[in-house]
């Protein structure tokens, strides 16, 4: 366990730690003392049809999902929802491990799968806030694979789903991205099979991540159009590389990355149907919006229309973003336009 | 100066080897007894008309082009044409930092430019065999930087060109990749800044570059498809990676492939018009095939097109290929069959 600033509320705003407990994980493994993140905006309402899930992705936090998605006026509006913002295990919030004392600590953390993620949050929804049933489920990236996760392990409790740039089955070339990411990490010699004293010490590793995660991260054509310039204000190529990319990834606990990239490879919802994933999507019973984001390299619309055939009630919706997967940040207030617009529609679906 | 076994003829085929003097290099050094390995197929004939020039890309040698795309009843039959093979500077067969003996050898090989490489085969081209004019000059990714560069630099000397999955102006995008691949190997301490003892010893760092070059250098489509399998004859996606990929990048010299990386990122015919691309362009008189391949992830069609437009005498001709860049190889006859017809319609063209 290693302290590190950057997952401070001071960094990360104001949030709730909920320890639900030990968690028996997919791969055997106990989870001791699961300690989970969230934030709340808005109520319940005594009918308790308002609530709405939102997840976390890969490199961030509760924080981004709560600055880009959620506020007043917004789809996902506190005056109207209760929206429940919860870090997946990894993010730095929740049980990382970095933030995990004793015998489960870095290094020896856990292998950690999606599944577990939603046990868990299923878990926090019940016991903290008695809820049982959800009028939304969304999250982005690694969030969408929560998403999909939810809606195929709990169809009757879960009325809508929408997942931004995200697949139900990882595939292999994006498994082979993750490992890129993961292999940028390991090769750090100070990296020290995990056991680094302070996460600043692996910023050679990270910084090669970064790099790597340039390349995918965003098209080619954010970078043909400047975009970098236009819309994020660098001076140069190499400031945006320096001065967004690397300063991104730089302040986070490899460790924490590596346990998430590890998951995020293995995100399949087929596994509940023996690798037959037309059965596994077949068995959601929530309106489905897929949303892909037109440029983004990871989780192409081409593959994300696949799944999106094998679910029974889905409608595809692409997001037009030259940023490609980092669209999902919200930097373009274009961006989250698209997504509040479809989101408004699907929550305008009688459940 | 160091041996490896790969680089010799009973792997890499027959091949020349010429001295062609000391090379003032465009960075200002100068490499000193320049050797370029070439190989001919057919000859000149008596009006020295019909000159093929061929040459090749960053991770293949001269083989690999004689191997492809040159024979009896292809586009480039020697019963036809005198083509001329030359291996880029650090190909491992022309001079390259592990075979250059004394003072520029390994971590002290200059740094080349692709204009040095065109340099170099003007010369070889007219001391070794009197030739001044180029019927053809034909050449993919690396290979078609120096296409460009040659029908830029010498317009009336070439009078047709035809590049594969290529761009005149190396996209920051591209330049971005290409710096993953280099960080993979120089992030190897087994690398020691340029001074390993056998090329092998760089395997982790090579490793790495090869699961890079695996996420980018095919297509979603290839691995969504199982290509691998049906093309390749692999038994799953890891014994494609391993008995292909890793396989593909393990005997080649990690300083031989920096070389190469150096110079790839720095492709822009736009130096000699003071970063003026359509200038440049607008020099060519060659008539020009522009041929990107339809899933190729370094050189989408979308940017070659933009040049293209550029050309005063061009075609676009978008190669069909979910191997993306990586169907160079020349596996699949189907994408040979089409660099064919493109190349055949182009010898047709009246110079």
């Amino acid at each position: 366990m290693i302290s590190n600033d950057f997952y401070s509320p001071a960094n990360q705003g104001t949030y709730s730690v909920r320890d639900i407990g030990d968690l028996v994980l997919e791969e055997g493994e106990t989870l001791r003392g699961c300690k989970l993140a969230y934030r709340t905006h808005g109520k319940l309402n005594a009918a308790r049809d308002n609530a709405v899930l939102v997840t976390t992705w890969f490199s961030g936090t509760g924080k981004v999902m709560e600055d880009v998605y959620v506020g007043p006026g917004r789809a996902l509006d506190p005056a109207r929802y209760f929206i429940v913002i919860v870090d997946q295990i990894g993010s730095g919030l929740s049980s990382s491990p970095h933030n995990t004392p004793g015998a489960q600590s870095m290094a020896y953390f856990p292998k950690v799968r999606i599944g577990d993620d939603v046990d868990a949050q299923l878990r926090l929804l019940k016991d903290e806030f008695g809820i049982t049933d959800l009028a939304l489920v969304f999250g982005g990236s690694m969030g969408g694979q929560q998403v999909y996760e939810w809606a195929v392990r709990y169809p009757d409790m879960v009325k809508r789903a929408a997942v931004v740039a995200a697949t139900a089955c990882n595939t292999f070339h994006d498994f082979l991205f993750t490992e890129t990411l993961i292999e940028a990490v390991t090769s750090d010699p100070n990296w020290r099979g995990g056991w680094y004293e302070r996460s600043e010490d692996v910023r050679d590793g990270l910084s090669r991540m970064a790099v790597i995660f340039s390349v995918l991260g965003w098209s080619t054509e954010f970078y043909e159009k400047k975009r970098w310039q236009s819309l994020l204000g660098m001076s140069s190529e190499r400031d945006f590389i320096n001065g967004v990319m690397r300063a991104y990834f730089a302040p986070m606990d490899a460790n924490d990355l590596l346990c998430k990239a590890w998951k995020w490879q293995r995100g399949d919802v087929s596994r509940h149907t023996a690798g037959d994933l037309a059965k596994a999507l077949g068995r959601i019973k929530a309106k489905c919006y897929v949303m892909p984001i037109s440029h983004d390299m990871f989780f192409p619309p081409r593959d994300c229309e696949a799944e999106h055939r094998l679910i029974p009630n889905s409608e595809f919706r692409v997001i037009e973003a030259v940023e490609g997967h980092m669209a999902l940040n919200g930097f373009d207030p274009a961006y989250t336009a698209q997504v509040d617009k479809h989101l408004r529609e699907l929550l305008a679906f009688e459940a």
